[in-house]
């Protein structure tokens, strides 16, 4: 049988949401046998251009978010520190590396560094510890990583992933892309996965 | 033993998620045992403090937001037509009768009517045909009921309630809340009822 194609899962790097996915994402693919494809991309552009930030400082749905995670997070065993740094000012510089990384295959591996670094530990992410320590993390030298990630190639990456994002639909984090269909949020992952092997959308009874 | 506390459910007859939940009620009472307390609320007001409106014309998120309902409701086995008459500029008076009718009695069966006329049948919630039309499915005489729901007391409940949605911190619909705790969205029903059950959210596996 034919491996079954991949599940695109678009992603900011400056997501709160996002940490519940990348830190079981190992365990999701080898459960179910699907891969994830990370596609990381410029959410905060898409905002900005819709005037819109979905968790402003000191609001009840921004209190809210921070709960919500701490409890999924409890119930998926995963360990958290709420509230982490937040907004996620240089989450740009996070994102630029996954994307160098996973065309030299440490992506995946960074990814979750970053997020636990930033959500266990504490540290911003974006900023220079914490992209330096996350790196190295994984082995990675960071002089020569944040030097990449400046070029040309990789910023014109960038902005062309922000763009299919964009089409697709895309305004926010995670979103599981399958088959053209659209599934957004962690809270929405199984009905990606059952998208992928029904064609629809099948409920836990 | 005695019967377990009831979950309040606070909603707005103007949000669309919350479809999901009034059509599916009866059944999720019937199969925990766990009763569930209809609260309306003035949720545009509180929008309106805040600034904010979830879903604007003709945005990504508010295409996604349909497309998203319509599979949760085929998932659920709900009839649905989509997108129904939206944003639901009438839905104070539909919130309104839904209190008065829960005084009465009949709160929830309109609640149900009024969805389905809004969400199956395409008239706009709120509306003189739609309010009319529910309130004769569940045998109510829509002239008694449009003047009392204008009466001084009933305006002071809606503002009452509205108050104490704000208070604990209420931002969307539907909300529910167990012992202070809040869960938002038809996609928390389940961890709200795990939280009543064991004090904890524990997901399906």
């Amino acid at each position: 049988m034919p491996e079954p194609s991949p599940i695109d899962l678009w992603l900011t790097m400056g997501s709160t949401y996002t940490y519940l996915t990348v830190m079981r994402l190992g365990g999701i693919e080898a459960s179910t046998g699907i891969r994830f494809r990370l596609r990381p991309f410029n959410l905060r552009a898409i905002f900005d251009a819709a005037g819109y930030f979905p968790f402003p400082a000191d609001s009840p749905k921004t209190a809210y978010m921070w709960r919500d995670i701490e409890r999924r997070a409890a119930a998926y065993g995963i360990p958290i520190q709420v509230p982490a740094p937040y907004p996620a000012r240089n989450s740009t510089l996070t994102n630029l590396i996954v994307l160098l990384g996973l065309e030299e295959g440490w992506g995946r591996g960074f990814a979750v560094a970053a997020y636990r670094r930033w959500f266990q530990l504490g540290q911003e992410t974006g900023s220079d510890e914490h992209v330096a320590a996350s790196l190295r993390d994984i082995g990675q030298d960071p002089g020569r990583v944040l030097a990449l990630v400046q070029s040309d190639r990789i910023q014109q990456h960038w902005r062309d992933e922000t763009d299919r994002a964009r089409k697709l639909g895309v305004f926010g984090s995670p979103t599981f892309v399958v088959n053209g269909e659209l599934f957004w949020g962690d809270d929405r992952r199984e009905d990606a996965i059952s998208w992928h092997r029904h064609g629809r959308v099948v409920l836990p009874s």
